[in-house]
């Protein structure tokens, strides 16, 4: 253990996470790590949670704002939301009690693309960073910190904060190092900032560690646990459906030869859908492909052990315990064709546009126009967050947004008049799937594309109702261009709220 | 004249406006010249849409798809929609024939970012161009043509067309030689595409010149006419106050150490309230600013005339008939300071994300929460057009919306509750002006914005009703993160389409 900490100044600070939580001041601003549930500290929130619920016993309101790389864990945001100690909190969540403080009004939280926030950041939006809490694999004898298993926003952290406390987890294997690519170039600000030197996944551009004012380190955590990998699930038709119309239009665009047959570097969200994708290019015969994304989940390390992948580029492993230990077990091997970088460069439009990434993510819900929500329940309540999506959208040569066509039961539809929130615009999305079949809205007028995303998108038991609004809107439209009626474009989700279901 | 031409091969095609759109076929998709209504062809519209006319009374159902940079004229999109002769038309307009068309049903209209459309026509998502319409200042001996008034979409449309027809506008001055820098290198398609080497808005990448297939060129066409160059309105109050909290704001924002003394890149819509910012900036202390934009107008040349600009790069002219023939007569001198480049190039994420360009835009109307609509009249009705919005918004340092509070007599209210489109979402809008005063919305939740905007921004008249709206929305809503009552977040447009008036 002491092996992972080869540094004398670093070792000097070493303390448990209850020494370290008590040097924390209410109000303070601090910077976890943490991305889709790896690399986050795993004991110094548990103790600031505890710590806060001490305070708050003695009449001290204690909160502090909470700035991490994406969702995190419930040892982080669980135990920090639940003891109502986060004030604010940005980029992006997912945790069910921070969801809950979030939505009864006790947390705010600012959602935002997962690119935007470095630059705000150093540019003083959010005011001074006072601490910068992360997680290292291990600390070399120059003092050099070696990520674990996410970069996520660390590099701007620990730049930026006044103080640094630092988790050396010994669970995290230490051939992790040579795995990372951390670059700072691009934390020279504009209007100075040098173009981005990528121009393929593979590319290396900066170092394989953290380096860090050793000054600034007021506390060293010895820490052993596992991220939060949780099991797949085995794939369900639905997804098994929606994976394969994605195949077969990338089928079609090769035929036509609007892609090269190795496709162009893939990105994709988290989860069932995607992993079915996933799946899918396993069995397919696309060979040479690359992917420039966010995360590395099992379906990604599948298609790199087959050799069908070459390079994966990400910010962060969000894997299954089993593919966890995998990782682990092979970091020295899996270092050659997986790079972490932080999210600021994962995420980069210059990247993404230059190289024409395929994008392709979850939604809540479309409307028939090709707006797209990726937030919001019902208008008012957030979900999770806009994360990387709107990064890679934007910017890809395609975009692709998937989902089953209802949800609770056959009680909503994916497929809506008007979404009740846009995170993606009309003109950011190119292709809509659900198990019902895939809507290529590119180079479409809304009219058209509302009849593509009904025939094709629709739920058997939603489709009357669709047409029927897009009949009515365009007798009481004020304007032909994307007919609404806008005294009921939103009545299904009202309807929902008052009684439990969409359907007329 | 002649002297315009001075390449055989092209003066060989010289032949009448008339005799060019002769060779058009109906279903004909055209890639046509224009920005902002400078540098689109004068003469070949009219023609064609005079044969159109001449067509259909004889039976023929004659229509074309346009392509354009963004808006034209009454020249082109004027009089090809009053032949009803635009089956669909992309990417930007605001001619008030073809919105009439557009809103009527009778064309369809697909509105993108600006910079999306080079690559996606040249993937291939749109089908084959069959003609490019361009307008040229001159064509030199060796057959390379020297573009005009603008830039636009161009490069693309002359590499990827079929044919070519090229006007001859010998109203445009020969001096725009040396103006221009066609960066060819962006048209490798991705995921082969080298990096922008833009780091700068006074870089020079390109060429100064078009470099042309000259078997595709079918027909050369000599005219002589102006752009439609209308003229500016004097700066009125609300603009005024407008351009003055924005002023303060980079005062306060220079003080605070988050810009430099010369302000980053600045990019301006086009209007009267952008005009005022502009006259504001002559006004203020600030030295050796420069520009990285879509459109050079009236103030800008006045700060290029100042010294307090040093360089403007853009993609066209929005200039008055004053200024346009100042522009005509000091080309030569005006050459060294304005840059105009392609369209994929003057609104690439990459350039402005880099240099961190401070963006400022017009808006239809903002919501409390920050979303805002910048196409859409109550719901369905398209006015113009996203433009460069989206591409400068998305990528800014931060990004300004602009608006007068109140719209038709008072009628409309510019602050809504929800707005009837959007086109900019919450995680985009940095700042929003009007001439109540400014809602800087950096690193707020929703909640916090609402009190800002409904404070800072809302006319008197709609103060009352919008806080009672929050107050409301926040009783009766499933969550407090963005807390709406869908049943009545979109009355205030239905109250108007139904009373004439967003007043309760």
């Amino acid at each position: 253990m002491a092996g992972r900490i080869a540094n004398e100044q670093f070792r000097s600070k070493v303390m448990s996470a209850a020494d370290a939580a008590a040097l924390i001041e209410p109000g303070s601003k601090i910077g976890f790590a943490g991305f889709t549930g790896s690399g986050y500290p795993k004991e110094f929130p548990v103790a600031l949670a505890a710590r806060i619920k001490e305070e708050r016993a003695k009449g001290v309101d204690f909160r502090v704002d909470s700035f991490t790389g994406a969702s995190t864990a419930p040892e982080l945001d669980g135990e920090l939301a639940g003891a109502d100690g986060i004030g604010f909190r940005t980029p992006y969540q997912s945790d069910p009690v921070l969801r809950n403080k979030i939505n009864d009004g006790s947390t705010y939280y600012s959602d935002i693309h997962l690119s935007h926030l470095a630059n705000q950041l150093a540019y003083g939006f959010f005011g001074d960073l006072d601490y910068a809490v992360i997680e290292a694999s291990q600390v070399l004898a120059d003092g050099s910190v070696v990520p674990s298993s996410s970069v996520g926003m660390n590099r701007t952290y620990l730049t930026l904060a006044k103080k640094i406390i630092i988790e050396v987890n010994a669970w995290q294997s230490e051939d992790l190092y040579g795995m990372h690519d951390i670059y700072y170039d691009i934390a020279t600000l504009p209007p100075n900032r040098p173009p981005l030197p990528i121009t393929h996944p593979g590319d290396r551009i900066g170092d394989k560690v953290y380096t860090i004012d050793p000054s600034k380190v007021v506390a060293v955590i010895e820490t052993e646990g596992p991220d939060r990998n949780s099991p797949f699930k085995p794939l369900d038709e639905d997804s098994k459906k929606i994976a394969g119309y994605l195949l077969d239009f990338f089928d079609q665009e090769v035929k036509a030869g609007r892609l090269n047959e190795h496709l162009n570097p893939l990105q994709s969200g988290v989860g069932n859908i995607a992993n079915a994708v996933l799946a899918g290019l396993l069995e397919s015969d696309y060979e040479n492909m690359t992917s420039y994304t966010e995360v590395i989940q099992d379906g990604m390390v599948d298609l790199l052990d087959s050799g069908k992948l070459t390079v994966a580029s990400a910010t962060a492993f969000s894997l299954s315990p089993t593919y966890a230990e995998k990782m682990n077990d092979n970091a020295a091997e899996y270092a050659k064709k997986i790079i972490l970088r932080p999210q600021d460069v994962s995420n980069h439009p210059e990247a993404i546009r230059r190289m024409g990434v395929i994008a392709c993510n979850g939604m809540i819900e479309a409307d028939i126009y090709g707006n797209v929500n990726s937030t919001h329940v019902m208008g008012s309540r957030m979900m999770n967050g806009i994360g990387g999506s709107g990064d890679f959208t934007r910017n890809a040569i395609f975009s692709c947004f998937v989902s089953p066509s209802t949800a609770k039961g056959g009680a909503i539809s994916a497929i809506v008049p008007m979404v009740n929130h846009v995170d993606h615009t009309e003109h950011d999305v190119s292709v809509i799937i659900t198990e019902q079949g895939l809507a290529d809205l590119r180079g479409l007028a809304p009219r058209q594309r509302a009849k593509k995303v009904i025939e094709n998108c629709a739920h058997p038991d939603y489709k009357d109702q669709l047409l029927d609004y897009f009949e009515q809107a365009q007798k009481v439209a004020n304007g032909q261009h994307t007919p609404h009626d806008l005294t009921k474009s939103l009545s299904w989700h009202s309807k929902f709220l008052a009684d439990g279901t969409m359907k007329a």
